[in-house]
């Protein structure tokens, strides 16, 4: 039972991870080809909200791993 | 049993904290890459804005961290 | 059966938290981005919403911590 | 079985008054930044639906609290 | 087994009163934003709209305690 | 087994006719807040439109009732 | 379980003529509000499409109270 | 068993019904609203379309009535 | 278990009948409301259209009236 | 469990048919209102297109009936 | 057992050769109401775009002829 | 078992080999109604897509017969 | 069991390796009827997106075989 | 059981890596078809992002790889 819990919880933080990583890094690109000049100060932000974005996500795979060794 | 509840926990803070995190941050990117003299304090506000995002989630990953050890 | 209740209560909490606090922040970033001068009273309001908003999802998560010591 | 139904109520409400409460906050901050001038009343209308919108939910955490003494 | 049947019934009505309100409180602070000088009668209009939309949900609530008596 | 009958019945009719009355209400603001001399005549067309719209609802609700004393 | 049936074909039947007429009446106040000397006209093909609407799920309806009394 | 399959034939027959009355008059109004001179025609076509729209559903209310017979 | 199979393969039909119906009968109302010099040939075109449409559906029906029978 | 698998078959069946040719004879109407010249050549490859659509579709109502004589 | 496995193959691929060939049978209609004169160069891609889209389909439709004679 | 599991793994290939298809020679008429001067070159491109996207269904396909052997 | 687990994995990448395939051609093939001055660009940018898409789901593909060969 | 858990974790990966990297390479195409010039600015961001996107998918398939081998 354990190992189907730790694969839902694997398979839905990769999902949100993609999800939310996925908007954050289409905005950065598009702002990089309207503006090209604003491009380092948005790579800048898209990394910063990369990490925040994959905390939570990166939680669920610890949840993960923790059930696997249970 | 306690640990699919864990799993389901884990994984719904996921989802939700990428969701929230990933439409806040696209806003900032492309409010910064319209007005770019506003960046810093749009810069702030998505800090908050993520954390105040991240509360409930947070307190769900605690709750799945609780039902592992029971 | 009371983990598993316990899960969905704050799984769900986060969720709504976070769709309640991603559209609510969002549009706090666009109307700032339009209006740099109303940046205050938009914040201001930012937080009431927020505060309104995060009410009924903390009560799901108090549900939670009572379910999980049942 | 009455802890999954005090979940389901309990989680059911938070979801609805978020995404109610998200709307309504939503569009009074687009109100204001579009017209400053009209804030106070906007405002205070965002009070009275906030409140109309959270009495059914209540009412549902109410109804979870119950089912959770049964 | 009525237990869970009374969270359904709270649960839904909670959701159905959210969506019909959101939507029509929404919609009233739309028009005010737009044509401050009617915030009067579509004030008026929206707390009938609320107390006729809120009729079901209510009858549902009803519905939920006396399932919960049972 | 009569309880969940009654709960899905009541749960039902409560979201339709919040769909129904929202959807119709919402539409009767914007109307208004278009052409405002013509807020009597859409007024009352609404109050038809929505006596229509709770009639089958009503019914379930009814069904509901029924189902609970069985 | 004939419970269980009479109340998914009293719940689906309200779902229906809701979803109906909630479209058939906002666009017959659209159409009122954009062309108020048609009022009359759509106001009498809304009440012949509002019959048409409702015949079948009335026809649920009565599925609903056979089953009942079964 | 077949008082389920009574119900499910009634209920989806009662929303098919609904939505596809519901757009074709929809539709007509619309019409009617944008060419009043062309409403007799419109309306013409509107009773031949809820005509055959509501051939199929009315052959699965038939379906559902046979088997509460059984 | 056949009367579950009849009421599905009915059902399914109403509504797939309806969907294709809706939108076709739709169509042809936009056209004849945009060019009503054409309405004879657009209703003619509706006319095989929808016995296009129905055709499959109808076989479904058969499929339902056959299983009730066996 | 043959009968709900040829009533799976021939259901789904209805609903592919039902929407491809749906959505083709739309687009056929659509574009003779628009180009009236066209309506030969744009309803011949209608006849063709439906052809292509239902050979699958009539493939699996075949697979219903071989199922419902076993 | 096999019987459900042959209707579900069955079943998916009358579905997914449909939606397939329903846009693609869509946009050829639209480009040729568009561009009449190159309504040849049109047809024959569409001839060999609904070729590619079927073969996948049909492999599904040869499993479940397969399925049904094990 | 394994009868269900060649048939998932085979509609489900029906139905993701349909979608990108369909997409992709969508696309392709669309972009040769637009410039017909470029059609060879569009073609070309639509023939290497096509091969790219079916390369993992036919891979489940091919589990699908590997399964059905077992 | 792990016949059915290797026919969800199996499907599943077939599933996101054509939407993502399909959307990345799909644009390939609008970037190109746009500029076709960029056609060599754009599509060698397509061959290396594709080849990272698949990366994953060619994995999950291996996920199947090994799991077919327990 | 750990064979479910292994194909459901790799597929759901498979499903997020293809939906987060076609949503960031088809921006980027549609960036390059709009300024060529920043092309391969635009290329070295999307890789850092495909970087990013599959950390997750790739820890997903991990723990895919661990659990089979329990």
């Amino acid at each position: 039972m354990q190992y189907i819990a730790a694969s839902i919880a694997a398979g839905l933080a990769a999902l949100a991870a993609s999800y939310g990583n996925g908007h954050v890094i289409s905005k950065t690109l598009e702002g990089m080809s309207r503006q090209p000049e604003l491009s380092g100060q948005l790579r800048s932000t898209m990394f910063i909200g990369v990490g925040l974005i994959e905390a939570v996500p990166i939680l669920s795979i610890v949840v993960s791993f923790i059930l696997m060794n249970k």
